[in-house]
């Protein structure tokens, strides 16, 4: 395949006439790009200005535009793509991002690590949806959380992520905490007698980060959890880059704006299922519609749609909802949204009566029925 | 001053009865911490549940609600502060963070290294105003670029920053481009009598920025420009913890979700003016009102209220407001926005008929008067 040296992509912007939408559309594509007034850019760079290919009415006040960008803006950083992307326009209100060309971003970008496929064959599961659990509260010594581990391994949860605010508090620090769940999740698996993977929140500085990803890699964790938004995608991509051996799940914390924003931010199937896949996540936590968050069906089956989309020409991501799932509508969820799914539960496990081993094995068993 | 042992946090939220206010504050101060059941939390961590100890109507359809949280839910660490303060209700609609504990701020976080007052020695500018334009198109050689950067520092402007986008683009790679412009500037100062300050862009994955910030030292830049939203809030704040010498300019790429949202987001003032200030930047480039952008005047005036405000136990930190300002209007600006600003104009010094450094030297001529 010959490498691509430009690529577009769609906003959705707001006008009442066609002329204004194309002047809003030029303005735009130079503010992205050369960021001057279009007489003071020398001739012979010209081309760097974005181009409008196509404008297209979508009703009365809502226009898609297709800008194409050169290439040489970005020069394979993926930083930088992000900023022509949706640097300044983010910014200005009424611009929309709903579409990125994936062609493209499958040249810049490293996509999963793993993927669904690969992950499969790790876990040593075929065809169903697999169950993830969040350990919690703060506050909780390593001691503490390891129990809550044992139990939900012991249950043969598939994989356990620590809550997205467990850091590095005194209650319990990083490698205190990652030590003592890892020994108890692999003694849980001896009663279950099967796998269940643990991803540690790395979530941090940029150092903290790579510190604590090189920290579980030493102390034998299985994947990692990191919210990209706090870090930065840029981060977490380097991560991926790296071709280091654990799974990445990233978790929305401090995303919310980028695509619950009614004329700005993005589609949040792209944010999520396109953006996230191609900056590395394996794993992509999102939270489901009625919970206790405000996405739709419909968007949330956008999202499961993008993150395993073969039309991007790099490894399938998990989409992983959380919120509003429990052992009583998780086959219902499994049917609508296909075994290609982890379903993320907390809440409602913690809450059995039996007690945490027992809600687990009542989940595993729901899930048995889709293998 | 004892250390404080837990912060506050002020958002706004939606809601037409008192009743239900209080019902989505109490699920905000669960949401923001231990984030399961609270029948599920153990006794003893009951504490780290943040707790809402004031709700106010502000109009019929808006309430404030103030909540408090523990300070071991954070331990000093600023990258989860950013998760107890917006994680999770980011992804919320109708909940807007409006303020938060400068006092709790000023323990856990840095601030700028500079600051205004140190600033103003490091240039030998004691009161007046202060210019800054951007290095662009992107494109242009590194030959080219530094072609520009002799024009503005001959003419005597203050300081220099590569435009956002300039990165490590072939047409000029980050070294190339570094090496070249700063000789240039050493060279106009020669013309000028006087200091040009040179702010190479940084913005990259978390290795990239912290190679080129140490390359940025050793080619004799003076100081750096980063795109704290791209690249990660806490990438800047790393820097900035660091001690090393170069003062920090943030730009607001990527950043605009979390500012222009409706009913979500942050207050601008707190995002740019309050947070950015304790993440490190010592200078804060923000959409003037009146340009391409949306910010109000009065939104602006907030923003650098918030820059300078002792309260912040912290260095002040430059507001830089960029757009629609140019010779025929700064003067306008400086009357209103004070002595302790940096204007950034860039077009229309691009754009003077006589060529950058006659238009250089007129804007300098104005900003005199200030001093």
């Amino acid at each position: 395949m010959n490498k691509k040296t430009s690529f577009s992509i769609t906003y959705q912007i707001q006008s009442t006439s066609e002329e204004e939408a194309l002047q809003l559309s030029t303005a735009l594509s130079i503010e992205q790009t050369v960021e001057m007034p279009a007489d003071t850019v020398p001739d012979h760079l010209k081309d760097n200005i974005g181009r409008v290919v196509s404008l297209t009415k979508t009703n009365e006040k809502v226009w898609k535009t297709v800008i194409q960008f050169s290439g040489s803006l970005v020069d394979d950083d993926s930083t930088q793509f992000l900023n022509v992307l949706f640097g300044n326009s983010s910014l200005q209100t009424g611009v929309k991002l709903v579409d990125i060309d994936r062609e493209y971003l499958s040249q810049i970008c490293n996509g999963p690590v793993h993927g669904i496929g690969q992950y499969r064959i790790n876990m040593g599961v075929k065809k169903r949806p697999l169950s993830c659990t969040a350990l919690k509260p703060i506050g909780l010594t390593p001691g503490e959380l390891a129990e809550r581990a044992y139990k939900f391994s012991s249950g043969g949860i598939d994989m356990i992520k620590d809550d997205h605010g467990l850091a590095n508090q005194n209650s319990a620090t990083f490698k205190a905490r990652v030590q003592s769940v890892v020994r108890a999740v692999r003694k849980g698996e001896q009663i279950s007698g099967k796998k269940t993977a643990y991803f540690p929140n790395i979530t941090g500085s940029a150092a903290e980060v790579i510190d604590r990803y090189m920290q579980a890699v030493e102390l034998g964790a299985d994947g990692v959890l990191i919210s990209p938004q706090l870090t930065g995608l840029s981060q977490m991509h380097q991560l991926a880059r790296s071709n280091m051996p654990l799974p990445i799940m990233a978790h929305p914390a401090f995303s919310g704006n980028y695509v619950n924003h009614p004329t700005g931010g993005f589609s949040p199937e792209i944010y999520y299922g396109v953006l996230w896949r191609a900056f590395g996540a394996d794993f992509i936590i999102y939270p489901n519609a009625k919970g206790r968050f405000s996405f739709t069906e419909d968007t949330c089956k956008a999202i499961n749609h993008e993150c395993r989309n073969p039309k991007l020409k790099l490894r399938s991501s998990f989409p992983t909802p959380g919120g509003g799932i429990d052992r009583t509508t998780v086959s219902e969820w499994a049917d609508i949204y296909g075994n290609d799914t982890v379903f993320l539960i907390g809440g409602s496990l913690y809450q059995h009566p039996d007690g945490i081993e027992s809600a687990t094995k009542e989940f595993q068993q729901i899930l048995k029925d889709y293998e």
